[in-house]
């Protein structure tokens, strides 16, 4: 069927957008007449224009009479833009195919009625399931306003992230360390606890060429992050974020860093429930989340099923040591039945390393 | 190149043997005459004729002026058959293709000494890596008349055998335990210690079709097994092996065992050296053992760098309860690079779960 294969040019065109539309959807576009692609587009950046009028604006005058393929219902609301379906009625389009409605129940379904109602022939659901999945992270975001939580993890084959003495240099190989700064670029924040931080001083940026650097989010109830840390230093892009006891509002560490204007998010007590840190950072218009660690970080988060999905690199090294640092630790398993049980939707290797993907993000693993 | 063919064609053959000709090792054998395939053959069994019988019997008297690829040099010496060089010179053969020189230091070269001598072109060396892959478990036998050590573990993510109530049942999906029954089928015996035999209550039989009962040999230096153990009741085949500390001969225990030919390997103390173990195993004639568990025995034997290669088959759960068993324990570990590192020959997946074979016997993979 050759109206799936436009479908899956648009999709394939939509990816393309990764890591810079947040929180837009991913959205591509084609446009075919007589059998011919006479115009491809796809959301290339937040506040910029929508796939389909890159697509069309390629076709010209070509686009009456022809066939438009889109991965999401067109919009029919001013936003940033004007709607795409005032547009694709204009450029006299006869067929509209689209993957999937609009998530947001506020406008879903209103693209369609606008362009049916213009004589243009909808068609809608070819290849949902996939343009769903390529917008994991929108459509949480959309509907419950949390950023769409995503686990990384670098372990041995014995599931340990450091010796006891603390060193983790390096536990899994080069293909897979770069994988992961390829992922980060994928998020607009990357959540770490305060044991990270003082371990490894990390700078939690992208390292990848024309990449975006995410939101640092700290778990630090008692603001134990350094003056010295990378994370307060390098705050040029202004991306750090420590969420703290709001009792050390008052502390001069918390001044300091104000003024080297460090964000933060307050809560109470020193033991946070995730699932208000992710609201509060859902707040912020920060999508979704890249969570590499450590334990404790990590533990929380699965024990309170806030993991919408997440990579476990594993290294073919054994620790054999009972006193080295697991990844998740603090449950309380009787039966191997109640273990967690991930969702595994691809396995990839990178050298002798194995990257376990399961949960969300499909595109994530191309 | 066509001789390379010929050769991946006779170690194609040779492989088919896996399992039955123990402790001899895998050969095939290919006749060709003017670019025609005129003979194969293969060692099927222990005591029965070589490959190279088999091929020349096919090939019958157009053998003469022929080439035959052997995966492993010619045996010139009456064992329990007649020398294979001698049969090569007889039917007539004009060269001779080798993969790998004779690994018995004895014997080593005096098949192409002898072929050489009768007139025939011999050529060494075709694919030698490979016919020394799939003969792994025979090379290293010759070499040092002990075993070859095949470890097999089914962990979850986070490295646990079972939770700390000791259920186990199942960490492994049907796949990866299929493929366990496979492996059983190619070692001549399987190891396991006495606290497996008392949670789990093994059969350690191959249970596929034809296949072959390995000999069981149980880790129980106090003698712990239960007269009703499955081990014990169903020895018909004579195949059980205890290794105990030698005080317990006088147990009735020992007794009433012996009475059900159950045999016995006998150390000091009660804490054994598994390469001593191991010598004795190998003079059972038992030239590979597949280390089946638990943690203890595989612990001591990855202490003692006994191991020839393994397979570890991963299934993506979490228990994250660090009471649970993880499957190798003991070591004293400060740096990463201080761990063992696993020489990874290939990843596989079964379903959701993977298994990472490492060290030797490659064609295990297959």
């Amino acid at each position: 069927m050759k109206e799936k294969k436009y479908m899956e040019l648009a999709l394939e065109l939509a990816k393309k957008g990764e890591g810079k539309v947040n929180p837009n959807p991913l959205v591509g576009a084609v446009v075919v007449k007589d059998g011919k692609i006479i115009g491809q587009g796809y959301h290339k950046e937040y506040g910029g224009p929508h796939a389909e009028v890159f697509a069309l604006r390629e076709a010209g005058i070509e686009a009456k009479g022809a066939d438009i393929y889109v991965t999401l219902e067109p919009c029919s609301h001013y936003g940033k833009t004007p709607p795409c379906a005032d547009k694709i009625i204009e450029a006299g389009i006869k067929r509209c195919i689209i993957a999937t409605k609009d998530p947001n129940p506020l406008v879903s379904g209103r693209g369609i009625e606008k362009m049916e109602k213009a004589g243009i022939q909808v068609i809608d659901g070819l290849l949902e399931k996939e343009s769903r999945e390529i917008n994991d992270v929108f459509m949480k975001y959309i509907e419950n306003k949390e950023p769409f939580v995503f686990i990384k993890n670098a372990i041995t084959l014995d599931g340990k992230i450091a010796t006891k003495t603390g060193d983790s240099k390096w536990i899994t190989n080069e293909k897979s360390r770069n994988e992961v700064h390829k992922l980060r670029n994928r998020f607009m924040g990357i959540m770490v606890g305060i044991g990270t931080v003082l371990a490894d001083n990390p700078n939690l940026t992208a390292r990848i060429e024309n990449g975006v650097n995410p939101y640092r989010i700290i778990i630090d109830p008692d603001l134990k992050t350094p003056l010295e840390a990378n994370i307060i230093k390098n705050n040029q892009d202004k991306k750090t974020i420590i969420c703290i006891n709001k009792e050390n509002q008052k502390s001069e560490k918390y001044m300091k860093m104000k003024e080297k204007n460090i964000a933060f998010l307050e809560f109470e007590g020193s033991r946070f429930k995730m699932k208000e840190v992710m609201k509060k950072v859902g707040e912020l218009n920060i999508d979704s989340v890249l969570v590499e660690g450590g334990a404790e970080v990590i533990s929380n988060i699965i024990k309170e099923n806030l993991v919408d999905g997440g990579v476990i690199f594993i290294a073919p090294k054994i620790l054999g040591d009972s006193s080295a640092k697991s990844f998740v630790s603090g449950f309380d398993i009787n039966k191997i039945t109640d273990g967690k049980e991930l969702d595994v939707k691809e396995i990839k290797t990178y050298g002798d390393n194995i990257g376990i993907w399961f949960g969300g993000i499909k595109c994530l693993q191309d």
